[in-house]
């Protein structure tokens, strides 16, 4: 196995025998089960109850999603399946709202679903692989882009998981740090175990430990102290949208982070394939952010710790305004302080391979 | 009951037929269940395993564990009980690090041993008497002087938990909190939960839901996107130490809030007694701060969330300097902008009382 190989053997999304598997990240990373989905409700579900999370993994499962839904219309009735797919991809929209890769990935899928006559099974199937490989690629491209901005032996910071299981494979920002890892760029990764969902010290600290890249848990609330004592380099995150002028929607307290860094002279790097970019999100004040119920406060892991009669506020995704990221880094290149010019001039390219 | 007795029903540290009660802090808010102690050993267990937290808190257990010390002592030899307690209290001192009121308490207790000669349990008992006492009534007073900087149907952000728990009664950010909700210039208040130990979801929640303080909590991650979007007035801590020059030695995360704070333009007050002001610290930097083993952050309730084989940096207190301290309230007074000298002139004030 190559060196590289060692740090990329995660891909939580796999087609195996008609079928759809999805690494259930609610139960690691104390077990590592694979959910087996037939149709579109399970992945309606799969999606909406956080069993894959991450924008380009939601993405890609809602792909997939498409492919069972023309399945099962097709198969039922031949001459409506379209109207049926279009109301399920209509559904499926609905099963989160901050991820913008969900809306690309079903419009990729629906725009081919229009041009097809007869059974669209397998040129749908092909294009949702298409759109996990693909991605997959991205994230190894923007890997190598994003570890070009850092400096031999750094320590980082990342918060959240933007890594292989948010992902088709391999990661954004935890993309670019395996890269970094990989060319003795990167020594050690600190990552915020992000309340209140932990994915930081369930699912990143779960993906970079099994790889062998060294990863430091902190409170969240450590972050700062870390900033001001520990010379952290880049403090390196993915993106659930990014807005028209660089605002960027991210989980929450990605937005303390930024201006902590600013405030300590630490660069942010915001790694996020162009899908993950919003033209028609003027800023981050028009993004839809997620609030999620109390029980994540209140309980973990099923057993309640907060005390009775409180009440909680629970934003699961922040914006940072652009001013705050010092680069963008896409698959189709770096932008260093993005401006809603070198965006848009992205994202056509993009449009345009 | 008056309505000022309403927010005031909570005492965690009791002495009742020559034992000390304390709350158990690590119960809570599950179980309510006062721990009995009654030596020296188990002052220090209690102080050491955090039964008791908070820095005035710590100090008047403290002060307790020298009547126990003494007591013992003077009854299995009474001519050299003295040395004995010394030694005792050489052991008290090193069981947190933190928090200067030990130190405080302790002294105080050893000034007065040293002048007693005969049976010294009344004495040194009514000494810790009077400075739990003492510490309720600053408390009380500090209450008062705080709310008048809190304009009518505010909203305040706290951290960790610098409340009756934390103290003989009362509070200090949470007595502040409390006298300024009796009159009706606090609307609500938001807690952080406070990471890894969840002072604020356990303990903050716990107490001022019982006292029927309308409160809401937050992931600390969250607390960016709270100073950005709610109109909060102020971001109101406790402290475990004051440097001579208004450096602020607090729970993890008090350091990231005020940078925030500051940069949304919201108020930060401290609220300690000057029984936390360290005068021989002359800055933050000579603060010693506690960190504490991985599994606080491994472990929640006692069962793993965190993936195996990442490491874990769980420093608990951070400094936050004075320059982004706006309002230092003590039982003599509040300062605006805190400086070594208008801080000097509270010590030496208090010292002359």
């Amino acid at each position: 196995m190559s060196q590289a190989n060692q740090h990329d053997s995660i891909r939580p999304i796999q087609w195996v025998d008609d079928q759809l598997l999805l690494l259930d990240q609610r139960e690691l990373p104390g077990k590592e089960t694979y959910l087996v989905i037939q149709d579109v409700d399970g992945v309606y579900n799969a999606i909406h109850s956080m069993v894959v999370r991450g924008a380009p993994a939601i993405g890609i499962t809602a792909a997939y999603g498409v492919v069972f839904s023309a399945r099962a219309h097709f198969a039922r009735q031949p001459a409506t399946w379209l109207k049926n797919v279009e109301h399920d991809v209509q559904r499926l929209r609905g099963a989160r709202p901050t991820a913008v890769n969900l809306d690309w990935a079903l419009n990729k899928m629906l725009s081919l679903a229009r041009k097809l006559n007869s059974n669209p099974v397998v040129e749908l199937l092909a294009r949702a692989h298409n759109i996990r490989n693909e991605d997959i690629q991205n994230n190894k491209r923007m890997g190598d882009i994003g570890a070009e901005f850092i400096l031999p032996s750094s320590l980082v910071l990342t918060h959240c998981n933007a890594g292989a299981l948010a992902t088709g494979g391999y990661g954004t920002a935890l993309g670019v740090i395996r890269s970094a890892f990989t060319k003795g760029r990167v020594k050690n990764v600190f990552a915020c175990e992000t309340r209140p969902w932990l994915q930081g010290a369930r699912l990143t600290a779960w993906e970079l430990a099994k790889e062998k890249i060294r990863v430091t848990l902190l409170a969240d609330g450590a972050a700062s102290h870390l900033l001001k004592t520990v010379e952290i380099s880049w403090v390196i995150v993915g993106a659930d949208r990014v807005a028209a002028n660089g605002d960027v929607a991210n989980k929450i307290g990605t937005y303390g982070l930024a201006v902590l860094a600013k405030y300590h002279n630490v660069k942010v790097m915001v790694v996020a394939p162009t899908s993950t970019i919003d033209i028609c999100s003027s800023n981050g004040g028009e993004i839809s952010l997620e609030s999620r119920g109390p029980e994540e406060l209140f309980t973990i892991d099923g057993r309640r710790v907060a005390a009775t009669g409180a009440r909680a506020w629970n934003p699961i995704f922040d914006i940072t305004p652009a001013a705050l990221v010092d680069v963008l880094v896409t698959e189709k290149g770096a932008i260093y302080k993005p401006t809603i010019d070198s965006i848009a001039e992205l994202v056509n390219e993009a449009l345009l391979s």
